[in-house]
């Protein structure tokens, strides 16, 4: 895998494909964001760590400039702009027969949708605990460790996916081969689709969530019918374990004094990945005739409040 | 039934009190807003309507300040002040064996609450269409015209229903007696279940959220949740009717620039009534085994949301 793509270098591409590049690969950026794009190319990527601030030099473009071909393009667009992406890529020669394509986005459903636009076995999940903010064009700022889970979406055996990981690793990124990727992407999920979609909703931080006294019991059915929803699709998961770690995230000790992520979407005005989190589940629900309606309430909040926000 | 009270003279209730007055009753308004009272004795109840302003001289009372017992007393308190009222009353001995003590306010499980503090054949339940706007003390904005239906709580017929329907309509607010007022008394109950919280919650007008091209798909299991409940009570509503009725609210012509009365509560920093409407709901769909999921959730943010804003 001589030449590696991140589509889509916000705050979290910037990250992977910074830390790859500086292993000593062959890494592009491509993102749509012409600002940030020629500050890179004009200044190199400013990374801000907890202790310094460094310079990583790497090419950054945009879709329509992109050209030849890569052996491995990492999707972290937003999730509503990742078919896009692939679409543009496809379209301008950037995947070939070989090409992993390997999604690191929150969210359920990415590998369903990238299989109806390249061959299901170029698709690849992975799922990250790593988490970077942006702080303007060109400037990322990066805090804690990660770690990275990943498995051919079809479950198969790959090469490719034993060299990924080797670059992941390579990289310091913490990664290793799932035998059940599905299993963590709808865990992380299940976390995006409860804190998300209510702390945005109510307009409060993680702990101001958590300090209601019936916290637990608002949340509770809400994992419980994502519990049951993955089931159904074959997906087991412990509901006591994601209630658990809910709740280890409301003191404002550990994550209670941030906003979750949807939250600072929304009231920047940009569109919600809720399509992807409590949307799909619903989706997902509704296929498998499991009733769902705390996470379609929970969609229909979101949307009612993106008609209001979204510039 | 020759003395009346009205505890809880708020905009409705200076509303019911002063029109029965003018008919030549005797009255008295029972208030814990010391400003209220004292203007209205002081200068007596100033009406403001459409077409005219008058005054309406009737005595305002504190609760701690009543003396002699009334044969009627119509309570329009909020939900949650109304067991302290009778309470306050009963130890004034303001309540003799025969009083006729009527709720007319919003909310479910009123008469329960009412039948545990006096015997549940003194306890009368209506349900009305007039409303009242409250400008500060002393004075009342009326708009529109309304009407009232009664039925004693259990069901029985009683004289005493056929005496207030008299004094009703003799105070022209277009009375009738119900066979059935449950129903009536859920079918408002369900409207203001739907529009109340969630546009409280989304801080919209009913027009703004009436807006959203899934409104109908968000509304439904609302609806449907409090028709199953009600079923199991023996009341039989009609959820496309209610649906239709919501929907007629939408538009700009009728209530869509309105926000609902529990907006104007939680904005204004007040507790609101919804665990009158959708709280009790859910309560009613646990004694019945009814699962009541939207309703719990909108209970739930609302109360989120309370924590925020009450003072």
């Amino acid at each position: 895998m001589t030449k590696i793509a991140i589509a889509g270098a916000g705050a979290m591409g910037s990250r992977i494909g910074s830390y790859i590049k500086q292993a000593g690969y062959d890494v592009t950026l491509i993102d749509t964001w012409p600002d940030h794009v020629q500050a890179i190319n004009n200044k190199g990527l400013e990374v801000q760590t907890e202790t310094n601030t460094y310079i990583v030099d790497i090419p950054a473009v945009l879709p329509k400039d992109v050209t030849g071909a890569f052996d491995l393009i990492i999707i972290l667009t937003k999730s509503m702009q990742s078919e896009e992406m692939i679409h543009q890529l496809k379209d301008k020669g950037a995947i070939h027969q070989d090409t992993a394509i390997l999604t690191m986005m929150n969210g359920l459903g990415h590998d369903e949708r990238f299989a109806k636009i390249v061959p299901r076995e170029q698709v690849f999940l992975a799922v990250t605990m790593w988490t970077a903010g942006m702080r303007g064009p060109g400037q990322i700022l990066l805090e804690g460790q990660g770690s990275i889970e990943l498995q051919r979406a079809d479950g198969q055996a790959d090469q490719r996916t034993e060299t990924i990981n080797q670059i992941f690793n390579d990289a310091g990124l913490n990664s290793k081969i799932s035998d059940n990727v599905f299993q963590s992407i709808w865990s992380k999920a299940t976390l995006n689709s409860v804190l998300n979609p209510l702390c945005s909703i109510l307009n409060k931080t993680i702990y101001e969530f958590g300090s209601y006294e019936h916290a637990r019991a608002m949340v509770t059915p809400v994992i419980d019918e994502i519990v049951a929803v993955a089931k159904a699709r074959n997906v087991e998961l412990d509901g006591a374990a994601l209630l658990e770690k809910i709740e280890a995230a409301y003191p404002k000790e550990t994550q209670g004094l941030h906003y979750p992520s949807m939250h600072q979407d929304l009231y920047n005005g940009r569109y919600t990945e809720v399509d992807y989190l409590n949307g799909q589940i619903s989706k997902y629900g509704r296929e498998a005739n499991i009733p769902t309606p705390n996470n379609d309430m929970l969609t229909h909040l979101i949307h009612q409040l993106e008609m209001r926000y979204v510039k």
